[in-house]
């Protein structure tokens, strides 16, 4: 079940690393069209992963992700879109909407592999717009956020 | 493409952290009913999966390769095997065979998601024979090559 209504389409703006309650962690950004940014603590091997497919880096042999593309491809599945679509306790969840023979599939799934996924199949994001409304911050509150010492994954 | 005869099924024995030329690095067994072991470097993320997958671990959620099985049950694939059939400069080859309506598909691999998937899916593993006749180390060799700080992750 997918009401666009209530979602809003974002871009990935890239990865980082800032600190988190535990120490630094490698966070990913969302950004609607209204300048809305969403942050989103992740892994360090999805982070890295989604900083790769950001810079269409193509690895010597299939990363995770990459294989799992190519699984897809070949199975002739279609990522449609994936969805940001709850926020409970600090963790966000997420759905891939998968499309095979003409049938659709929900996947639960963590927002780091699909995004992950979505940026290798050019497929849309989508966060809750509600989940925006709470968390979102501009990109002047986000200056707050980060500390001097966070750099990008490069 | 797939002839039997030239290929030995394997158990995976563990992940474990050895010297590599690049210093400490995971590394994943593979044993032969001869007895026979095979060791193939691989990354940190892929050797923390398969050791989830070897002890059963549960993560509250979806893994990279949970994801990955569980989009490949609902679409109804199976693996039916994965297999190690190539190694160039060092570096180890795997495909995975999958089933979808009947149909057989052959995908690319390292053979770390291969044996994380495999392991999830309870699939046959093999390795070509000659691979482990050129490379393949009895128990008492292993030990040769494991020194003393080598631990296993956990």
């Amino acid at each position: 079940m997918f009401n666009e209504e209530e979602y809003s389409r974002v871009d990935v703006k890239g990865v980082y690393v800032t600190s988190s309650g535990v120490g630094m962690a490698p966070v990913v950004l969302l950004e609607d069209t209204g300048g809305r940014i969403l942050q989103i603590f992740i892994g360090v091997a999805e982070a890295l992963s989604i900083h790769s497919a950001l810079n269409n880096e193509i690895a010597p042999r299939p990363m995770t992700h990459d294989l799992f593309v190519s699984v897809l491809d070949r199975l002739k599945v279609d990522v449609e879109k994936i969805v940001v679509d709850d926020l409970n306790e600090g963790i966000f969840y997420a759905r891939m909407f998968l499309k095979i023979d003409g049938e659709e599939v929900e996947v639960d799934a963590r927002p780091s592999d699909s995004i992950a996924i979505a940026l290798r199949t050019r497929s849309d994001i989508f966060v809750r717009t509600d989940i925006l409304d709470t968390v979102g911050v501009t990109r002047d509150e986000l200056k707050n956020f980060f500390s001097f010492e966070d750099e990008m994954l490069e």
